[in-house]
């Protein structure tokens, strides 16, 4: 799965039955509820790898990625756009990303 | 740029001269200094979400991105046993997932 | 209630039974379920200062203050040295505590 | 140092001049900053406590407990109004502040 399919995924269950999709029950409760899921797998991330559960860390930032899809969807935001800033962003210090290309 | 490059881009300058590379300066700190990081892009992600403002998410979710990045490379682990864990995780739940493919 | 009743109903709850005291049950959970909780209501807490919602606020400081109390309690720390932390601090930097004072 | 002395200080540094003043400086960069300060020194804490940094845990959860105030502050509110909250959750679920009590 890319971020692209993973995008594909929650918006065609934003609009899914509530009682069948998470993300529907999650997108009823509002923004706020998915700001903050956002950021409690962010500390849960943050606290796994401070613990060094390096298992743990995988599905940690499963759920972070997940729910910063959902939290994307409904600003009507996507990924690409993301991904593109950071592009962006590195091509002003270009001599690292020049380093990158070289690897 | 996607997930892959950004992990090149990441790997490459974490060898590169501290003066001269934040991911080289961040990987010196240490993992709690990068968790820390994590940490704090998701709050300041959440807190631009719950204010209405879409611009400044962008930019937000970026830096989350970013230090995930480091954060994983780290640990010596990579986007794609995250993606590949949220695809193992969503072939369990088929039901919204055969709605997702239909869209 | 102060912080030392506080601490003084946490210590108490501790013991109790599980199936009748929430903190015996978070206590049971580990230090690393604790501490996630600490950052979920300070993430919670932030949300509401953004959004401006100043009633859910005192609600989200409550829940934080009592989720830092299991916590100190459960590393055989109290507020008390957290607050001479800050005195001491403060001692430092002389110049403001005296406006204090004054005030 | 009790919450109230704390409160004190902190109106009195807000008043003050920003170039000495660190809660003036931080007022002036508005209630998201704060927020957002509240939110990072949470996650330090988590991170800390989480680690079995004991010593550390005092330093990040007066880091903590300042911005707290800062934060109530400048909403108006203050820590009676979060311990009076408390109290009144408290005495909803009796069974276990009595047992406090006793102890």
């Amino acid at each position: 799965m890319d971020l692209t399919a993973l995008e594909a995924l929650v918006r065609a269950r934003r609009d899914a039955d509530p009682d069948q999709s998470y993300v529907a029950r999650l997108r009823a409760r509002g923004i706020r509820r998915i700001a903050q899921k956002v950021g409690e797998e962010a500390v849960e991330t943050a606290i796994a790898a401070a613990s060094g559960d390096r298992d743990g860390m995988v599905g940690e930032v499963a759920d972070l990625i997940f729910h910063l899809a959902v939290l994307l969807d409904a600003h009507d935001l996507s990924f690409s756009q993301v991904m593109d800033e950071l592009a962006r962003r590195e091509g002003v210090s270009g001599l690292d990303e020049k380093a990158a290309r070289r690897s």
